[in-house]
């Protein structure tokens, strides 16, 4: 495992991997890194609460935790570290992941957990916000952020001008 | 505190205590001794485990678990301990209930919650339910749920009654 | 039929078979002796009923009912018996279980029914949660139990072993 | 009781009663002589089984259940009886009587329930849908149900002259 | 189109004719002869108003009414008729039922609709209903709606014999 | 009756009006001649269908229709004009105005309703929707909406300035 | 690009181009000139600000705004347009579209978005709610709604012909 | 205004007073300097993108966004900055919240919102998110989160001492 691990993320089964491989892929695309761990604040909670508690002393600066359905896992993690916790509501139960947004998202007042989009866009985004959070203090982040921003706006406008062109086309038969 | 408690319930906040007292009473109604104990799953996270890690070896039998909101409480404790734990959504967020019944009902695979009605029915009845349990291997209780069934069935049959009355009073001008 | 079967498990239809079956699996790997039976609230309620009410004599200890839609199999059977009824809402209609889970779970005071997650995990559980009650006293359950849950801890390490091993050799690329 | 009693309403509770006297009070309105019960699905089973399952015989026509939460009566007294059965999901519960709709409607194939409204509009509506099923062969009731159409558009009528009047006087002014 | 039609289906659009069938189907079985039709709310509403409003003078004694979305058809008949008016929510929408339901069984006070099922289940169950109301004037349908009853519960008894049997195989393994 | 009627208000009942005299008093401000009326689409059918159908040819430009529940009122009048029909869902069920919305908004493709705000918010974005299409032909009201959406904008800053002055002084202290 | 387009179309990701061509295609049906634009509220603020706020210079009449998830693209443009603004919510999140519909039929009062359907329904209803709106002006477009009125009335009756085909040969049968 | 300004926080109304005023409540309980302003996503859209766009050059570090109904406010301010922006779903429309939790957390791809808990429970935790965002360079603040913490678990355990006195009185009766 690498020393200047800045990110934790953590997942509550193997099952949530393909979402959760979303917030590594990301963290990868900025060169921030990351550990990525899977353990159940419910089948290994001793396990859960170590990696959390533990995640401040490590030189860890922000917690990802993904999980589905009664997704506790964010919570558990948020009460035993004053790290900021980000969690996302994972999707696959009968309920769609409205459990898991719910889960995550409505946590009493004094433990916070910074609560994402259900699903891949929110493993994403998980990403991005700890990201923001680290370029706080890191210039070469801001920079990376701001160029991040300038090609997705540069994307909406490349992918607008393709359907301009597509139109014209069909236009002018 | 009793030695022989057989039922622990653990709320998360000293606000679900209107809620957790119908336990409380109705525990008390067919004498089985409780504690009532206030810890949550996010402000204490080391008091709650230990509360159920250490209860079947005080000889405790059943828990109750109340919570509101990311109802977390039940889950948490279940993953400490292979004692039945019931668990009670409380409402009063601005969802009304919906988010503590998910994020108490829907537990992963493994871990089981008995989940009860949102509010004061479901405080109740985690009460009967955990009576019903104790029954098993104790003749008064079953004696006494026949009691209570009696007496609901007969209650029923006098409102039904009062309501005959008033209604052939009615009639009869 | 075996004699001393300790559990019964109630399907509403045979469609819910393959949900059920992971109940009926989770218990014999506890090797509980169980009967799986289909009965229907609504088509076949004076059956129900009996099933229900005869259980006790039986010597049956706990009974478990899944049903969908509006799923009053469990309450119906609660209201015949003294035993712990836990119910199973089984998905499948428009509302992905939702009904089910309402008409299981908002019991009215008196008569609980202790409500699993909707589906497979929530029959898993159900048996998991008849264990805990049996093993009540039940020194083998107990530990059984006991294995079960370490199992379970082992299972989530391993497979975090696993993630760990892959992510490794990623990065050696 | 009278003799010629064509509506039986059933309640699970007395207090479902000021929701379903709005029932009593409009088969009032058309002259159709009912009875109004008190009889739980959950808490008197049996009673509620034998009034339904005895109604027919007794020469009622049309059973009318209202209750709330999991709202199972409705359901019960139609899988006893080959009468129409009409449900009032009554609200109260903290989820606002969705749980009593999902569980009164969502019925499975082979035993239906005629849902109405929930709440109050639905208690007088289950009285009108009674009348119109009994008006089918009774040319009295057919007559007095398009009075009363023709008065409830009247009314309309009337509601809106008396607003046009009330404008009128205000932009005179 | 038959002389003695006593049923009338109705349905918003040629795409429910899969889950109106049903309807049909049902009625077939109980030899109740029905007509349905394709009209809409929306799109046609003068010939739905008709064909409303000229049910009962054509001998019509029930009308079923089938549509998805903002399902305005069932109401719309009950506005034109004081025949029974059977409602049928259809699924299909992104809100996968949940606003045909509401939009079929939330009717003002004054013009009831009575609701079934969403989807198949609810299309069968009008059929049903509407036999029910028939019987009550038909002894043929009497007998016949209770050797549907005795039928029913006759197979629930098979599949559970079948199941006996499977489990009796698997066990003497 | 004014002759330059351009906005035709109806509502589906009185109680809607606290909540329709909102609409009424917007287009007030924008001196909209508007008529106000109370037609249900349940409860007086024929005459809503006359009120939408003959609108057009009175020169009225736009139909603002609010009702609660099953809210088919706006559909109905969108089914009996091409004139824009603007659709407020009213609050007041049990179901909060979820019902009316669903009701309102899910038309099927081929009669839209442009559909509001449940509550009063939503009556009054009606009024300004309204004046926003009629606007296009009209100068006046283009730069009376202007100075509407300068005045909105200068109030958000008036509030502003209010909160930090009061900031300031508490700051000070 | 044409000098006389009506309406503008945006939308927030090409991936709703399948949903959002349906507007395109009707108002070809109708020959009103539109343009189709890709512009997010939140990859491209100042881009879809600029849309927006140019509309009414270029001559542009109504906007129509397709997004899912978070659909803030309808307000975010509402709010920088006196023009009609018609929100399209797109399903294709966790949550079906509920999302999509809450963020763009919610907004405050003072800046109405006219939303419709989710979905394919609200793509083409956009349209049409968008040729009503020119129509008030425009009396080839007022003929042409009241034929595809007609037509739509008729291909109902169309298709209640083939049906009464289909089923006089099975009935023949 | 304050020079040092670390945590700048943005109302959509002035309703939103009570509830952010929480926000600012717990700022200070911390020691961190915060402004506090209303502005609005919709009404006045380029003062808010200002706000938004310009924190960073004035030295903010965290936004906090709070707005209920559609809430627009916390995407549209993420668009213009790449600070981390938490938003804060607040109650108080039909939907009681769920609208501004869906339209605060469905964020696409891209642009995150760290959402909080609906209402007050919401508005303290982003105060405290932004605490734990700014104490991972600020020792002051992370020793304070330590007490907070502590402060927090010693208040459980208070307040469950209290509950154990009232309960030993009462049963010393």
């Amino acid at each position: 495992m690498q020393a200047n691990v800045q990110v934790l993320i953590i997942m509550g089964s193997n099952s949530d991997l393909p979402i959760m491989q979303e917030t590594a892929d990301m963290l990868g695309q900025f060169d921030v890194p990351c550990e990525m761990r899977i353990s159940s604040a419910h089948r290994s909670p001793a396990r859960t609460a170590k990696l959390a508690s533990e995640a401040a002393g490590r030189g860890i600066k922000v917690i990802i935790a993904g999980a589905g359905m009664a997704a506790h896992l964010a919570g558990v993690i948020a009460s035993e570290t004053i790290l900021p916790v980000i969690g996302v509501p994972v999707s696959g139960s009968a309920l769609n992941g409205v459990d898991a947004l719910y889960a995550t998202v409505q946590m009493p007042g004094g433990i916070p957990v910074a609560t994402m989009t259900i699903g891949k866009a929110g493993a994403k985004n998980a990403a991005i916000l700890a990201v923001q959070i680290l370029a706080l203090n890191d210039a070469r982040l801001t920079e990376a952020l701001r160029n991040y921003r300038r090609e997705m706006a540069l994307d909406v406008e490349r992918r607008d001008e393709d359907l301009q062109a597509v139109r014209a086309v069909e236009e002018s038969r």
